[in-house]
């Protein structure tokens, strides 16, 4: 019998190329999604680049091009325990994949509103699997994306390593060595939250023996994977507006409109970043190499690369001649900074890494010029501020 | 004119007996609860040992005795934001004292249901303060009830720190000293919430400057402060049962009715204690010490002795002849530690400490014995188990 398998926010950026993937490689998926990301796009006048179709059309184009069944199930789990529970005893899943939060750090600062959403959901969200994987009694392996920004950017150029620090303590004249989690400093809300997660994952481990893999995912980009690509009406979404459009997203898209393209600041911060192809790739890998029974939250850095953002729009200029346009940095953050990161857990387990030179900024250019008439150019520049 | 202060959940436990010392005191204070405890005390079939009275006699009564006005709002912070920054903007307080969240680790870890309600109730309030604090563009001191349970039990015997810690890292051929947060290891749900806020503090004082104090108390026992000892109509709470019931309180409960003391498996266990009347005293020390504008989160550790449970059993045995139980540990927890405590922060600014040796278990004693006939016995064991 094939393994069953849950993606929680699988109608998502993230989440849809993932749904695919797992159900190509044999997963009997069901994907849970509130459809909220369709819904705040609503409320911020915004569409994704691309023409998503409804998940009633992209699961029945599906089927009909492979053959595989994916069930879909309208849920809010934040606010629907009882029946997201009911789910759970019904199918009896391996595992979950949990993408089901609000992941645009942009919109978690707009004002206190969305400040509030993004708490309230992502950490109701979060405890309302844990505390269901319990109810329920089942051995599911619980899959998480988290991010790279729970770390903030390290400390004296050493490099991140993937979740847990050794340090060594001196104190009352002793000297111990211990291991800690890294030390959260997130840089949002939103990235806050992801912080609040890991300290849930980590009691529900030592409490209930959970087994929990949290992956601190950089940033993506790219839009289509190998099954998204198989038929339009599969397409994945394409962000390219303030709020949830990624940096080097943007930058593509404002490349093919001919807007300049626009760094916050001096350009100094370095990001960490992974295709969205990879990611799939990642979040196949992390069901293929599950924490044993009794093992502590297994935590893998997802990313393959770093680069400054002005390194970034230095490259995407010179592929197209797009102006180069700094403005003010709406975000409360250092100027400059050092980032190295640790991956070699997914290195370890076979992962292929595509990078920014494998051409592929083109591939995503293609897809940026080809529906660039459905841009609203005056949803590119950024309007959520950290700070009043 | 006076200061003023809003005490949150300012009818409980111990937010009733700082809200009369802080008017005591001269502050302009406003209690804002949604009477939560109280209402869970009617799902467990429980009373206060003490007969407390409604917050409207308790208030009318203390304005007879000393003049003195405390107003009270009927408000669910976690769910009525609007009302609650409304309330900011009117009255424009100078600090917010904040106890209000779900604080019982066994309720927080009866079911899915309490656990749920603790995560959403207490992380919901906790941000809906900070972000109203940020809305209302006011520079209000937040002083936060925290626990030492954030902190686990230390390492290597070393003495836990007041919130911080100073580690070195060496990793990539670099040494690098740094000071991070105490690393978090909370023993049941009810104590990562606890943590979680403190996340939410180090968040919100980065990136909004925001000046908060986060106190992590001990275990409270006792009963009345000066101020409740005024009047009957002002007898604080006095919870027994297996629940709410705080160890020493129980303890000195179960010797009054002749029940044997219960302690949970070995009672190797060490834990931090304070007494009431010093809970008060604390709070108020904190309202006049503030961390200035721009300093980090200001952490004291808010307990004046560790004991280990056997020990304080066997003092309560001694003074009463009460028999000693030992029963199967409902928590997933270590059979004995060793907890060392800094608490200089408070001696610094004049905490005069109130200990066990002080002859006040008499005193507690005899509120135990005044009221016995109150007791329901059913409920004294423990009902809630931290795993399934």
């Amino acid at each position: 019998m094939n393994k069953k398998v849950f993606v929680l926010g699988g109608d998502g950026f993230c989440g849809w190329p993932t749904a695919l993937r797992l159900s190509n490689e044999g997963y009997d998926v069901t994907i849970i999604d509130n459809l909220s990301r369709r819904k705040i796009d609503i409320d911020l006048y915004c569409e994704s680049l691309t023409p998503i179709k409804p998940i009633d059309k992209r699961l029945s184009r599906w089927k009909e091009l492979t053959g595989k069944v994916i069930d879909f199930q309208l849920i809010d789990i934040a606010l629907e325990y009882d029946v997201f529970l009911e789910l759970i005893n019904e199918k009896r899943p391996d595992a979950i994949v949990h993408f089901a939060e609000q992941r645009s750090a942009p919109y978690s600062m707009k004002n206190s509103k969305t400040k509030r959403y993004t708490v309230n959901n992502n950490i109701s969200v979060t405890h309302n699997v844990l505390a269901a994987i319990v109810d329920s009694g089942l051995d599911i392996h619980l899959v998480h994306l988290g991010t790279m920004g729970v770390y903030g950017y390290g400390t004296a150029g050493i490099s991140i390593p993937e979740g847990y620090l050794n340090v060594t303590i001196k104190k009352d004249g002793i000297e111990a060595d211990t291991e800690i989690l890294y030390p959260a400093n997130p840089g949002s809300i939103y990235h806050t939250t992801k912080t609040l997660d890991a300290l849930l994952f980590f009691y529900y481990n030592k409490n209930d023996k959970l087994r929990i893999t949290d992956l601190h995912q950089g940033i993506v980009w790219g839009t289509n994977t190998t099954e998204t690509k198989m038929h339009e009406d599969l397409v994945n979404r394409f962000d390219y507006d303030g709020d949830y459009g990624t940096v080097l997203n943007r930058f593509l898209m404002q490349a093919a409109i001919g807007h300049p393209l626009t760094i916050y600041g001096t350009g100094g911060q370095t990001r960490a970043f992974i295709h969205i192809n990879n990611t799939a790739d990642c979040i196949s890998l992390a069901l293929q190499n599950p924490p044993s029974n009794g093992e502590r939250v297994k935590i893998f850095n997802q990313a393959t690369e770093t680069h400054t953002l002005i390194e970034l729009a230095g490259k995407i200029s010179k592929l197209t001649n797009a102006e180069i346009k700094h403005i003010d940095n709406p975000r409360v953050e250092d100027a400059k900074n050092n980032l190295k990161v640790d991956n070699d857990n997914f290195l370890n387990v076979g992962l292929n890494c595509i990078k920014l030179q494998d051409g592929l900024l083109e591939e995503v250019m293609e897809v940026a010029e080809k529906y660039k008439d459905r841009a609203d150019q005056s949803k590119i520049l950024p309007t959520s501020k950290w700070r009043k």
